[in-house]
């Protein structure tokens, strides 16, 4: 089907009914590389707070040919989370992905796609988190879509020292291990999808950088207990390569906010940038 | 209970029905250290043959209070395996879980208890596989138990060089990932009970150890197709620590057999030994 973004921002609700088991909750911790007993270990098991991304995922839903997409070509460029209640570690969620908004960035450079989802709790029907992510459509530009512009990135203090910074090793494994949790984009483990995508070789998730930084923040400022972690906003900059070492630093802002940015030092890139991070 | 040998030996077989997925046979192959897209990736996805272990794995029976083990002194001691045919990598198969022997070796040292389980693919009704092991219930001996003696085991021909030697790494989270397979044994996360067993820390499942035996099998003597090896019988001699390397020797039999061993060349120490394997 041709790409048509009047058509995929009137569509309804995707609904995603998700029962998962402490099993998924540590395999999703070691897939950020959390080596923690309290994230790994059913006795006394907490969830990170940056599992809410796999929770009722509706799965890679731009590879479903009536959307149009030419899938091969997106790149995950943003990343928004808030919790609302600390996330089980097991049980059953239920999911509403909602494309909020498509800008075009013309013909030449794509569409920007805002996906947004809350997560119930289905036993109380609570609201217990919500999460968006930002996909930049490579191969999907020019055809029109939303009014206004994307939510405005707010740029780190890079102008004075970081707080804080924490550096945690990714394997060499990391992709196979994370894609466990749901996301089966073949771009993250066979050679030929991400070589036709314009990578040397199979990239990070980007949402397992994001489990990263997430694990840097609750070392850093919440004691490492992941109820404190609240909120955590940030846009996807550069791929990482599974293997390398990832370091976030992290500003404290004087409104009580965190600011934080990803570098892989080894490269001297920064990975993933414009962080904002809320602590309860 | 009180430990009875007699009235485990007459336990009707312990059924087990497990349905498993891609994604748990791909749990599975990176629990045993395994990074090659055959075995890790779902497009053109095989299932490791020691997979067997934990196919309709009944769980850590002797936990069962009802067994009367003091089941945080149990060693596994050897491990066999017999395959019938290629496992797949998602279905449901059935098994068939029997306490065959018992051997009593006194109030000292304890019990060796043989545990063997058929396992068949649910929709043909096929026998795929048979894995018996050999657990040491270390504090439970002086109850009698069956008559005959333990499977002798075979000593590998170490009086001359291996003619194979493959040496494969296992990651400081290796058990932690292991047991997302299924054996929860806390022996093998938890500091303390590790400790309370007489370990340093915790200790890598004897079966995550018979999986890198079977890769590096696999590997030096099968061109890495699983449907070759078809039987892997041995002993477990000694505690991996998760994080150490594994040094597997093989010998070339004069019947066609493999022998084998397992080293952990850091500490100078065998750690799986006496083994057979059959090629097909």
């Amino acid at each position: 089907m041709a790409f048509d973004p009047q058509a995929l921002l009137a569509l309804p609700p995707l609904e995603t009914v998700h029962r998962f088991t402490e099993r998924d909750t540590i395999l999703y911790a070691l897939g950020v590389g959390a080596d923690e007993l309290v994230f790994t270990y059913e006795d006394g098991l907490k969830a990170l707070p940056t599992m809410a991304v796999v929770l009722a995922y509706p799965g890679f839903i731009w590879r479903d040919p009536r959307y149009g997409v030419n899938w091969q070509k997106i790149v995950h460029a943003e990343q928004r989370t808030r919790i609302h209640r600390p996330l089980p570690v097991k049980g059953e969620v239920r999911g509403e992905t909602r494309i909020t908004a498509i800008h075009d960035k013309g013909a030449e450079k794509g569409s920007l796609a805002l996906v947004e989802r809350k997560i119930f709790d289905t036993a109380t029907g609570d609201l217990i988190a919500e999460t968006g992510m930002t996909t930049f459509l490579r191969g999907n530009g020019g055809a029109g879509g939303s009014e206004g512009q994307p939510p405005k990135p707010v740029a780190v203090p890079a102008d004075r020292p970081a707080d804080a910074s924490v550096t945690l090793q990714t394997a060499p494994g990391q992709a196979v291990l994370y894609r466990l949790s749901g996301d089966l984009n073949p771009l993250h483990i066979d050679p030929k999808v991400a070589q036709a995508a314009g990578f040397e070789r199979p990239i990070l998730h980007g949402l397992a950088t994001y489990g990263f930084a997430g694990r840097a923040l609750l070392a850093a400022r919440c004691g490492n207990d992941p109820a404190r972690l609240v909120a955590m906003d940030c846009r996807f900059t550069a791929p990482v390569y599974p293997g390398e070492a990832l370091e976030t630093e992290i500003w404290d802002g004087a409104d009580g906010r965190l600011h934080f940015r990803t570098r892989v030092p080894e490269r001297g890139v920064i990975v993933l940038d414009n962080g904002v991070a809320e602590i309860g």
